[in-house]
């Protein structure tokens, strides 16, 4: 298998044409990076479906671009509207459970009925805006991240990632990734390592990609290296994304989150969550809210092997992500600054 | 691919007729649990260089009885001393730096010398019963440490263990895993987790095989899921084997140690090292000391899966072992007894 390598990664963007919207294929990554077009509603829906397209916020703007894209193809003659409702819930039926992709096009149909007395024309032009204004809105988001994540860190620090929250799941920077990619940017030097991240290994298959592909230095290692790493003094910061942050500053990420911060705070390496504060959810006391879902053994056991790793009979427990403890977390960096123990007082702040 | 169960693994015996040594093909496992059986010098070397037999104890055993049969085969005119010492050169040459391998050959070769003046048969008779002594020697020392690991633990715990320290790698029980089937033995209902120990795997395809083989509760979970169950309150005990223990209690074991070690510090979950006295190194004094072989990064991006996990251009970090301070371990188990803290005392008695 030959793996061909991209100079940027641009994930979601209208055709010029504005008939289509275009995707890097996820799916196929990193054996392969295949841009594909999305024409119609079918092709929209089994994107999202198949993960095509994945990360909350990507899923969003994608969504926003299809609704565009089917809007510019209603025949205007007919009810405009009820049509658009109708290619909306049948979008948002692809993932139900990804909010990112309901919001979207809540936001997308809000904007065409709030212009109903408007030409044609001029609410095509302002719903192909409201999809721009989405797709810069978290560009922008991720930007200010990476800029706040970017001050904790210095040139020539090692940096360790878990899991992926860059580019492919969000818009341009990503969250984790952010500071990293800004540093490339402005010539400064880091050393990164990404975990590999089992059972799915979004750190060999999207981080090692997407940081190789931006010219930044990236080691591959097991989940099981990281205290080898540290031991050696190679890690200046850990930079992890999040899922769900709980009042009190517990995290809820990416499986294996919480061990890579107990063996920072081991090695006395500072350990900070990045995220948009749409993610800090002060309904939610503590981690032990946080409900953790359980997937199915066959990912640790078959998924991505040539033979099953072990035998049938042994069960497997696959928990898909878990809590770090806020007494383990230096610091969580969102668009609005970063905010620092006791989490309690600065993440009400930040909201 | 079908997984056959085995009840009870006998990974090397001499065939009752005396004429070949029967091993289980380890490479083979965990899909296919096959038996071979060796007959002549190529197979044996063949057996031995291409991880059929592996583990240290299990290669010196193997070996010894190599040596039983082809003395055995030997023409007695002809000038046996010389055409034994040839085959034990050529059995060692099939993996030069296993220790035990050249140890076992050697032991065989002089009991042989000392009875040169005795009758073929008589020789025959005493060469078998060498190798037996070795063999029961190591399932004594696997015993005695199982008898003094389990006495750390109590029914119901559960034990968290990382790679492979079994009846494979050794003789009937083991050494990390030798608490646990002297347990199942006794009726002590014990619930076992197993990390999967990437990039090998030898926690998937040979710990979780070997106690699901042998009726133990055990639950396969990858490396990055050990905080996660520990958070739960399911693991009251870590097991791990040794590779080398330095005189101040430094390990060095399979990579991903040293982590489970600091994730068990942090819960308050003791952590056991188990193996032989042999394994103690006085003449080094800390884990410093202790040289960390770097393996091939295509163990991360290639082995066991179906397409590279990375692209090609991205690098990786491949030790095999790490080094768990001594400040992390509760006790060091050995054939003699436990070791406690202050290990720099507790060890050289043990030696």
């Amino acid at each position: 298998m030959s793996i061909k390598k991209v100079t940027h990664i641009d994930n979601v963007k209208l055709r010029e044409d504005g008939q289509a919207v275009v995707i890097l294929d996820q799916s196929k990554l990193p054996g392969l990076a295949e841009y594909i077009e999305l024409e119609n509603r079918e092709q929209m829906y089994d994107a999202i479906a198949k993960l095509r397209v994945r990360g909350a916020p990507a899923i969003g703007i994608c969504a926003a671009y299809c609704m565009y894209v089917l809007a510019a193809r209603e025949d205007s003659c007919g009810d405009f509207m009820k049509k658009l409702r109708e290619e909306g819930e049948y979008l948002k039926s692809s993932r139900p459970t990804a909010v990112n992709l309901a919001w979207a096009v809540d936001r997308m149909i809000d904007k065409a009925e709030s212009m109903s007395d408007e030409a044609d024309e001029k609410v095509l032009d302002a719903l192909r805006n409201e999809a721009v204004a989405i797709h810069e809105e978290d560009m922008a988001m991720c930007r200010r991240i990476s800029e706040f994540g970017l001050s904790v860190i210095k040139e020539g620090d090692g940096i360790l990632t878990h899991c992926n929250a860059g580019p492919l799941a969000t818009s341009r920077y990503g969250t984790a990734l952010g500071p990293i990619l800004l540093a490339k940017e402005q010539g400064i030097s880091l050393r990164v390592f990404a975990d590999e991240t089992r059972p799915l290994l979004q750190g060999a298959r999207l981080t090692a990609y997407e940081l190789d592909a931006a010219g930044v230095d990236v080691t591959l290692i097991c989940d099981n290296m990281v205290s080898s790493v540290m031991q050696k003094g190679w890690i200046q910061a850990c930079f992890v994304g999040c899922d769900r942050v709980a009042a009190n500053g517990d995290t809820a990420n990416k499986i294996g989150t919480s061990g890579v911060a107990i063996l920072a705070k081991h090695y006395g390496i500072p350990f900070y969550v990045l995220g948009p504060t749409s993610t800090i959810d002060l309904d939610c006391r503590t981690g032990a809210d946080i409900p953790i879902e359980l997937r199915d053994p066959e990912e640790i056991k078959k998924m991505f092997f040539c033979e099953p790793s072990s035998p049938e009979s042994v069960k497997c427990y696959n928990p898909a992500f878990d809590v770090t403890d806020h007494r383990l977390i230096t610091g969580i960096i969102t668009e609005k600054g970063i905010a620092y123990p006791p989490f309690e007082e600065s993440l009400k702040n930040m909201k």
